[in-house]
């Protein structure tokens, strides 16, 4: 086996972890909680069927994968809560040091090419961060209201911070905004958001 | 909300489902065993990573979409292990069924497409299905390879039927094939395949 897809394959491997890491979100039908590789895979289904959806024109293969890879970095740096204040500050210096070490296990052009297109996620400046980052807040938002709202409970989350949250699914896609707008309401209407 | 963007995220939730279905495969590290998202996603991201030694050129995206969306059947029909020969005997009707109600909840464009996509898969006759198959075999062999056999263990299992699974393989890389080779032989000597 030559060095190259040695790495490749250690690489694939390391990356199974990631299905050990869990998010605050429930399966629906009150499931248990979801790990990051299976929200990974649901965005990227979700990212293909609505992409008619993205305000801009997106590259699909380049969100796809942009979606599945984004949360690798939380095999080492674990899952921070969207309304965990205390944990998002220190979020940037545990996630830089996954990425360092994790995307490292692959050749050196496979390690540039991912950390780029993680790096871009993160800035969330192109069209297809912003349509990839539309899903990350789409499908645990669409989870959280199968269940009626249970996971907004349970952290006693505030509408004002779901809609802060939400302003990045608005520059990725209207309508999926619009969407997003109609089911807070009718959490907040619920007494499930506060 | 119109009626397309209903049935699109209908089958979206709908999907969530597949992470309920268990595969015969452990996680690394002897964890629990994989459900089919995590495993559709831990092939999708492979794909993406050795498509430079597909036998053919193929569509990144197509094969992507491909691998996540070629178990989704199984929420109703359920995993078939590769190597259980009764439950192979009604796999295709079961899973037939679960294809047409599944998909049907899609816009017609979009039922079509993907039942076209997941035909094309089961085929294996074109160079995506081809290395989608190939991941789909590599991923649990290199799972069970770092478990020291485990799962071939508890099955009893025969390497005359890891290798005619593993047929398909070699149609998709040649290199892939070469590799899983070196690892079945490996596991033979060990002791962890009949």
């Amino acid at each position: 086996m030559n060095e190259r897809i040695k790495k490749q394959l250690e690489f694939a491997l390391e990356i199974d972890k990631e299905k050990n890491i869990f998010r605050q979100t429930s399966l629906s039908g009150k499931g248990r909680k979801e790990n990051d590789a299976e929200h990974a895979w649901h965005m990227a289904i979700m990212a293909y069927l609505l992409r008619e959806y993205s305000n801009e024109e997106i590259d699909i293969a380049k969100t796809m994968l942009m979606c599945l890879i984004h949360d690798i970095v939380e095999i080492d740096a674990g899952d921070t809560y969207a309304y965990d204040e205390e944990g998002l500050k220190t979020q940037k210096a545990r996630e830089d040091a996954a990425k360092e070490r994790i995307f490292s296990i692959l050749p050196e052009d496979q390690k540039k090419e991912l950390i780029s297109l993680f790096d871009e996620f993160e800035e969330g400046e192109t069209a297809e961060s912003k349509f990839a980052h539309a899903m990350d807040n789409l499908q645990p938002l669409m989870l959280n209201d199968s269940n009626d709202g249970q996971d907004w409970r349970e952290h006693n989350a505030r509408a004002e911070a779901v809609y802060k949250r939400h302003e990045m699914t608005q520059r990725g896609s209207q309508v999926i905004y619009d969407i997003t707008d109609q089911i807070i309401q009718k959490n907040i209407e619920k007494g499930n958001l506060l």
